[in-house]
């Protein structure tokens, strides 16, 4: 069978999947399921002002986008154009950056204009029936799901398609090397699009409950609240673009990592066995079908569990992508293989995903007990409420900490184990197995913010207590499983880097060991190299300071917020009768300006830094700072994710049980709760690109290190 | 000139000067310089409360410690009895172990005898003037410093003395390895002295904070406060009898990883040459007399600046050390010497010396800046209390996180230089050469909660406000210099693991070769061996499990504290007008029973982490254990003491200036504050110990680790 043939075919199922649910949704007509005029007319209003916020938003970060892929193309062309070879690599590479990254724009922008649409017939569809309401919101959900990953496949497969196909003579291991730029692009707009839409939506969403809920006591979505728009356009730039975009990075680095290591097991590099070559997008690829049957079982029945629908959306299409792996590893992999003096069989690649895959449903299950509040922890937090802010503050953190032990515990055996059994190569197929159903995750991330601003419009267009106990209820489900899909995130994030941070060290040894006498020694990068130490230590360092930048840029935003806010509730008379309109641009305008302007600092931290380090200290300090950044990263992202999610059920948990809104309690679970949004939306989930990232960069770079770079070692010899 | 004989002079000048400040405190008599009767019974009584309340504290946590002290004992013995070699090695190490355990339990028991002494003399001295009370803090202070290095360089000595007189066959290097017990006994009581007494003082000023400052509104130290007396008991286990634990371990540590590295080149395991190889006790027994010419200008006139007399004493005796310190090299060290490959010239350790010195002033100046509210940093803490305690917890967890920035820095360049110019043995040297001024640094450190205490008791004897107010002017220049000696020992912590863990390895890979074919290769510890990226990410860790368990403990004992002090406002009639009494004692003993209850876990984790990683999976999956432990334990160390230590002084700032006590804006830094209290004292400090201590374990140990340990990984092969 034609492995690129197959490819394709699915990536086209998945995009053709897309357009049909896009269609499902859109063919919905707003305000024509009864309810009065007025009632109708301040849907279409609401919902024409979030999708008009969130597409200016996205627009004005895209032109910031654009400057920065300029650069960067100009800068790889630049520094990877080496005239010595044949091959003009840099321009190769500068092609599949750009490629990753508008592709990675399209997708954001795809998600976003449908989520747009989805809200609010969402909430029009919660007039009729729960489970309505739900298909709305789900096929909302599946647009992102599907699309993102149709077009990611569909771009690493035509690249790869077009690269060998013109370079007949060139090794493939090289061309590989250049495709990696496509992660490099995917994962450079995700940058952008987790910490600007990070901060936008928690600068909103902390500013507007900070003088809305506290000071004024008036309830979430209020349309009294001047911020209650840019809020619910927070849910779709910072939920929607900026998840969206993080997994569509994961998905191209790690398959680009697979593909790098593959391509130098020289059985997997002849032209014969590229459908071996290509296993890692065959991956991908059979998640496609396996996802598209399991959205078939997404339904649920007027006060029906939606939480359970949705957790079975995961375990069905788990089971599916593992047995549809066992085929396509049977029909499509090779016997065995080489990778330096490793032989790898094909049914150890085998279990390296399906390690991937099920530590992904171990750790999706242990963040789910750390954060949603029908389990102890949780409940231990909200009853340290009693005592006040502070003692949930310490618990909370405390809980953080402690729930990173089982996924990292569960990362290392799917490191070592896969690493034992299939080299590095087995570290990078475990990270693809890990996000194989992204379809499904995908789409059931998106799925929650689109209900949560489907009960912001119920809420300001005034539909009703009905609708909104509905949509509330589809808005709780999507609470855990944004949880669950964060833990997906990471630990992706995780195998991901390690396996392009293995790609990085296997490439720069290789090019040292052909530049030959004079360059230097990389056959080994001791742990107690001082220059390894000290990156090491360095790199342990960043995660901390880029959450401290973005953690205070959410703190400074949400200050701005907070001023502008209180400004109109005292300057604009009526405002809190209701007889007055607030100004809501102006709220919406405060949260994109600033995001964008804050998303530039921490994300030239990301940047630079493995340039900068490689650059003047070599390829042994680069190596020593990503492993570091990585640990410390892994675990930060960890405890961050779920001290926010605790936090947040905790207030949940108090809210429905004793205590209730404005007992002290509850203020303190309050307190928690705001510390912990930009815990879980911002900087917790920025780490994820953090580490990725710099390990791509490092990767693409990675010749140009060995050549150019260390230019300051000769001064300390 | 004779080496041993300077040390040992040296050594008991140290304790003669501890012995003489002692005297000049308890010479002074409580209840004598005037004051009516009523007054000076009270003050009798609360001292007498305090004192027996720490040293009752003192004697269970040691009882406990003796238990675990027993218990490791035969376990060094029995791991470390190697039949097939001449030397008893497990003896030896044994010997060193208790030594060094036994020693520290020492200098914990006089310091904190004698702060209990010094602490009312010091409210009794401020009657008369600032400059009595100062002299009488800073006394008592010189005691617990003078007296702990003196004991420390004395013990060692000893049984360097001992061991080499009674081995004269054996190769000092494999002495030098037994010696290293020392450490590891000096720092296992720093373990329990740490954990313990970090959760002992902060669940008792929580939990009088919680109900009388927060429920109650009555003033901090009010004697109507039940868990008053607890609280400033607390102050002396926690911030003397711990801190002395931490800085007695690093130095024995360091000094032993020295020793050991020292031992291993040739040039100075010769016998002629001891007294290079005892240039690391060198380095210890010249700041002695550094430190005591500085304690002659310990004074402050009347309105003078207490915070720069303090300061300035770490100036001059950091100049002066450096001075001694060229002599002491020049006379002592041999001109150049081989470890492995590297030739080290007397010079290149002078200069790492030096760059630990100064890297450790460094660190100080940062920590103050980021701490003290003089500086923009806490300012904006403060600023951020005005949208409530959610905004400060975020302004000032992120401070933290960012504080790490410069200190990281900082010891990457001491890292990198000092190995580049004198391979590990300039890392171990650089560690000594940051704590060589620990008489006055611990001096420092002790005089804070003496003077802390001092104004409890002023306030509990109602002693009127112009002493409450010198007190308080004691107080908060301890504080600052308090984060400072955060900074130091945090740093010191850092080198010293670092240069264990070298140690450790240097050991195994001798070990290893030695035995031969069939041993386990570890001429190389490769960063992405899986077994070592395992443990690295596996090692990263425990420090936020480490934080996890001490954050809880506390958060669990104060909530026993709040309870026990609600229960006597509540049952107790005419507590809250005056007109009863407290009962003291039971909060004492809520916190006493807490703190020996909750130790034991996290000391287990510690202690069992190397011992269970190294036995079951070998020496490289320890060696990146220790690696992950070290980068990001040293980073949440740093950013949690310094964000304890903002919010601390945010809320000074806040009472000092606009809000004031009672306001909004107060309540908010109070939540900080509180959050900030473990976080200062308890978690942050701890984990010093927790790098430092299993990298010593993993020293001492390292031969069983080679010889036997590894046991599951055939089972992988």
């Amino acid at each position: 069978m034609n492995a690129e043939l197959i490819i394709i075919v699915m990536a086209l199922l998945s995009i053709v999947t897309a357009i049909f649910y896009a269609s499902r949704v859109v063919r919905i007509k707003v305000g024509a399921e009864g309810g009065n005029v007025e009632q109708n007319k301040r849907l279409i209003e609401i919902a024409a002002a979030i999708s008009e916020g969130a597409m200016a938003f996205l627009l004005r970060e895209y032109r910031v986008i654009l400057l920065f892929i300029s650069f960067m193309t100009v800068l790889i062309f630049l520094l990877l154009d080496n005239p010595k070879t044949v091959f003009n690599e840099g321009a190769y590479t500068a092609i599949a950056f750009v490629s990753g990254a508008l592709i990675s724009c399209l997708s954001g922008f795809v998600g976003m204009k449908i989520a747009t649409a989805g809200n609010v017939r969402t909430a029009q569809a919660a007039k009729t029936s729960l489970s309505a309401a739900f298909r709305v919101a789900y096929d909302s959900g599946a647009v992102m799901g599907f699309g993102l990953i149709g077009l990611a496949v569909l771009g690493l497969i035509g690249l790869f398609m077009a690269f060998t196909g013109l370079n007949k003579d060139i090794p493939v291991h090289i061309l590989m090397e250049s495709l990696a730029g496509f992660g490099l692009g995917g994962s450079s707009v995700a940058l952008f699009g987790r910490v600007g839409g990070g901060i936008y939506t928690k600068a909103a969403d902390v500013g507007a409950d900070l003088v809305g809920k506290v000071e004024k006591g008036i309830p979430e979505d209020d349309p009294r609240n001047p911020a209650t728009i840019a809020d619910n356009v927070g849910d779709n730039v910072g939920d929607i673009a900026g998840m969206g975009a993080d997994l569509f990075g994961s998905a191209a680095e790690a398959t680009c990592a697979a593909l790098v290591i593959g391509a130098t097991a020289s059985a997997l590099a002849e032209g014969d066995n590229y459908a071996a070559l290509l296993y890692p997008l065959l991956i991908s690829a059979i998640g496609i079908p396996a996802s598209l049957i399991t959205s078939f079982f997404a339904r649920v029945k007027e006060n029906g569990n939606v939480e359970r629908a949705l957790k079975f959306q995961l375990w069905i299409s788990t089971f599916l992508v593992a047995i549809g792996l066992y085929f396509v590893t049977d029909i499509f992999m090779i016997d065995s293989f080489q990778i330096g003096e490793q032989t790898i069989t094909k049914w150890n690649v085998f279990t390296s995903v399906l390690l991937g895959l099920f530590a992904g449903m171990f750790i999706g299950w242990i963040t789910e007990i750390f954060t949603s509040h029908s389990y102890k922890p949780v409940r231990e937090v909200a009853d340290a409420c009693e005592t006040g802010a502070a003692t949930n503050i310490i618990y909370g953190l405390a809980l953080g900490y402690k729930s990173s032990v089982v996924p990292v515990v569960l990362l290392v055996i799917v490191i070592v184990v896969s690493n034992l059994i299939a080299g590095m190569y087995g570290i990078a197929v475990a990270a693809i197995g890990m996000i194989s159903t992204i379809a499904i995750g995908l789409t059931i991330d998106a799925y929650g913010p689109v209900s949560d601003n489907a009960g912001g419009i119920a809420e300001m267009a005034e539909l009703g207590k009905e609708v909104r106990d509905r949509t509330d209820n589809l808005d709780a489900a999507g609470n855990t499983t944004a949880a669950v899909g964060k833990g997906f995130a990471i630990g992706s994030a995780a195998l991901t880097s390690l396996a392009l941070f293995a790609a990085f060290i296997t490439r720069a040894q290789a090019t040292s060991k052909a530049m030959g006498e004079g360059a230097i020694d990389l056959t080994s990068i001791e742990l107690l190299d001082p220059w390894v130490f000290g990156g090491l230590l360095f790199g342990a360092m960043l995660p901390f300071i880029f959450s401290a930048m973005t953690m205070k840029s959410v703190g400074k935003a949400a200050l701005d917020m907070v001023k502008e806010v209180r400004r109109q509730f005292k300057e604009i008379p009526g405002l809190m009768e209701g007889t007055a309109k607030p100004e809501y641009a102006k709220c919406v305008d405060i949260s994109t300006s600033a995001a964008l302007r804050e998303m530039i600092p921490p994300g030239l931290l990301v940047l630079l830094s493995p340039i900068v380090v490689g650059y003047f200290f070599g390829v042994k300090s680069l190596a020593g700072m990503l492993a570091g950044a990585l640990v410390s990263g892994v675990v930060m992202a960890i405890s961050m994710a779920n001290s926010g999610g605790a936090w947040d059920n905790a207030k949940k948990y108090i809210e429905k049980t004793a205590g209730g809104k404005g007992s002290d309690k509850h203020k303190a679970a309050v307190v928690g709760d705001t510390v912990g949004d930009p815990f879980k939306d911002t900087s917790g989930p920025s780490i994820n690109i953090l580490i990725k990232l710099m390990a791509i960069t490092s990767l693409v770079f990675a010749e140009f290190f060995v050549l150019k770079g260390g230019i300051l070692l000769p001064f300390f010899k």
